[in-house]
């Protein structure tokens, strides 16, 4: 069969003299990097180089600004909101196999890594020194893209997200040319944030090629509770005075009665189903054992039952496999459904509102959609669960979404806690920041990438 | 006398027609609108507007662009950079009469204000509430000149610089527009992170007019020490190992042999004449004294001596005076003479080298420079005691200043931890982030501020 590309001969024939058998065009290459975990139809990129160094991306993007030809940045292809769809066609610069460690500094708590590296993999990396990378979005995403996309995770409540994680990175901007965004000092008053900047911008600003983060040392003693609460309002006050109270817990996650169900029946436990959280606390064994005690305290006064801790590794593993499993559990009580998942973040005062109007307002549609949240921050995620060849249901659980994102956003919240923009949520961004805010972003994006190649289509409405 | 201003006089007429008498071209005013805290001679201003509301900033910046005519926030004078100087002329907008707390919201742990409001002002709104807002400079600076320096201080090894406890904003465009750049949402990914942007861009790209930050609560057991040591090396060992061991400590403050010297003049005190670290612990009772223990023994190996614990208020409150009272402490230490105050931030692993190697320098040039630092952050200050009048040692000054710089920067660190550029660090500026880095800042400041009258002559080198 013969290949047919979008692209300009000589860019393909360029980019296939400068990294022979790393460039591709085939369609099935193409099409699998046109893919996510979103329910979004694939849109495959024209071409895909797989590079192997700063360098090789800084020429892989120099020859395509040459072309005016889009470039798009891919890691582990787990992106919820279609980052990675080539919409505009264009190169994929697959990051995958840019996967050092470069360096491990435990004396500063900091390591440096290629973008392609994975959280699991920094984690396996730092094996018996004392350290660990603790941002945690659930799926083993490359490190690259979590800060491409702001991402965070069960453990923000205590150790924030990518945006607090990253200390400083090297990006290749539109045009091929090479910064660095910062130092590793642990702060900086020296200029303008850059590093603030290309975190969470989606690879619509550069392509970060390496990245120095944050390290924490390994709590001394880990302790894992769960607790089944009369009500999801009983478990959500119950978050809010123990953040109120000061104290540190590392996770602290909201499941509801149906996410429970699905979890039982997936990984095969034993749930009381009704609202439950999930905790883990860090810290000393004083500390820990202190924070036990106001926790459990707390959740008594809501009428916590059925508290069980999990003090062993094994059972905390069990644990946070099961929660890490809950997007598959939940997926797997509609077969044949696919996921249209929700991420609003609101501030924590109108948590509880915000979840009961959305299960109200979830009650009138007749949709399936099991509810998940990282709730210390007042994130929750929705799994609106829609069969793709129902193009009905499909379009009462978007609208339902729309109306969720008002809700949030009318709350001086986000529409996006740790997902990204992408292509779906664009259409909240002006609701969002206000227009005047987003033409702030659009000369941005017009200072640094005035031919509009990098990952276009993306964050800011046509 | 006739007052000359070398504004247009129609601006003068509309500023003086918007604003009465809250807009001032009288000399003794904007005089006082020139001068900071550095040891910079001042620049005035040409006109002040003494602005009480977003709308009004909004106002007189709309009229300053009209007119192509700079425009120079104020809050409380204390910067330490020069960053008020009004080196283009133009108008300063005196933002200190902007001075309320919007809200405070305990169960958000956040507080909006304007940005005239002080951290003390902030902290006394707070008493009762059990919150407390820990960004503490030094200087009772305004809250929106911190935002606007990204500065930090004692607390910062704990909670923080400005850059993690500011939420959101309202910002005055260059051209009066008015933004949002966030919500309340502890954590979004959606869009570029325009709160981190203008944080620390020293009111080169708009003026910050509304601020929402994060408040602590306020801890339960709060902790004290002072500790000599044989050495600078000895001391700075002690605090690498105390961080790397996770203790959270609040504060960790190191001073040099002259400092302490100069602060047992200056404010009576005691201390053993050595070099010397200032700890200030916080948590629960357990964990306070959990926390002590560790530190205890942590300075008991390194050779600590005379370990003094401060647990009453008042001489806990004693104690952070004398440590705040360490820059007029040492000003003291050579009457008539200002100080160059120094700035640099390293990785931590190099901190004892950094100082060890500056001291060294030091010692061959003569001058007089106490030493203190913020070194659980790798942020310390020589100050470089100079009399005005002595245009050869001022010559020596800088050229130490400049190399101890060039050092921290070569050390992967930066030439400001917490002061900002302004005026004086613009040189250090392709040093430190790379040419290719600082041609994409001055792509965003033409960006948003095509004209060039945010601040001009700050940041960016001409």
């Amino acid at each position: 069969m013969k290949t047919i590309s979008r692209l300009p001969q000589e860019l393909i024939a360029a980019l296939a003299a400068r990294f022979n058998d790393r460039f591709s065009i085939s369609p099935g290459i193409c099409e699998h990097h046109g893919t996510d975990e979103s329910s979004l139809s694939p849109a495959p990129p024209d071409g895909v180089v797989f590079a192997q160094s700063t360098e090789e991306v800084s020429a892989a993007v120099t020859l395509c600004h040459t072309y005016r030809v889009p470039v798009i940045a891919y890691g582990t292809g787990t992106s919820l909101e279609g980052h990675l769809h080539a919409v505009k066609g264009g190169v994929c610069i697959d990051l995958s196999g840019m996967n050092q460690v470069l360096a491990v500094r435990p004396e500063d708590l900091d390591a440096s890594v290629q973008p392609g590296v994975t959280r699991k993999a920094l984690n396996a990396a730092l094996h018996g020194s004392g350290l660990f990378f603790p941002i945690d979005p659930g799926a083993d995403a490359s490190i690259g893209g979590m800060a491409a996309t702001r991402a965070s995770g069960t453990n923000a409540v205590r150790y924030g997200t990518m945006r607090e994680s990253v200390l400083a990175m090297t990006v290749v901007l539109a045009d091929g040319r090479i910064i660095k965004t910062g130092s590793r000092a642990k702060k900086s008053a020296a200029g303008y944030d850059l590093t603030r900047l290309f975190v969470g911008a989606e690879g619509t600003l550069g392509i970060i090629t390496e990245l120095t983060v944050r390290l924490h040392p390994l709590p001394e003693a880990i302790t894992c509770a769960v607790c089944a609460f009369p009500t999801i309002a009983a478990a959500v006050d119950s978050v809010i005075q123990t953040i109120q109270l000061g104290v540190p817990v590392a996770r602290i996650e909201l499941l509801d009665t149906l996410s429970v169900t699905a979890i039982n029946r997936y990984s095969k436990t034993t749930l009381r189903e009704a609202p439950t959280l999930f905790f883990e606390l860090h810290g000393s064994p004083a500390g820990v054992a202190e924070q036990t005690r106001v926790v459990q305290d707390i959740a008594a006064e809501h009428g916590g039952m059925d508290f069980a801790w999990a003090d062993r590794p094994e059972e905390r593993s069990r644990l946070w496999q099961a929660r890490h499993d809950a997007y598959y559990a939940c997926l797997g009580l509609q077969p044949g459904a696919r996921s249209l998942t929700t991420d609003v973040c609101v501030p924590i005062s109108r948590l509880a509102e915000c979840i009961a109007a959305s299960l109200d307002d979830l009650a009138q549609t007749g949709l399936t959609a099991p509810l998940l949240g990282h709730v210390g921050d007042g994130n929750f995620h929705m799994l609106l669960l829609v069969n793709p060849g129902d193009p009905a249901a499909m379009g009462q659980a978007q609208a339902y979404a729309q109306r969720l994102a008002e809700r949030a956003i009318a709350m001086d919240g986000t529409c996006t806690g740790e997902h990204g923009i992408g292509l779906g949520k664009r259409k909240y961004m002006v609701m969002e920041h206000g227009a005047a805010a987003l033409t702030a972003m659009r000369a941005i994006k017009q200072a640094l990438d005035p031919h509009n190649l990098m990952n276009p289509g993306k964050i800011l409405p046509d």
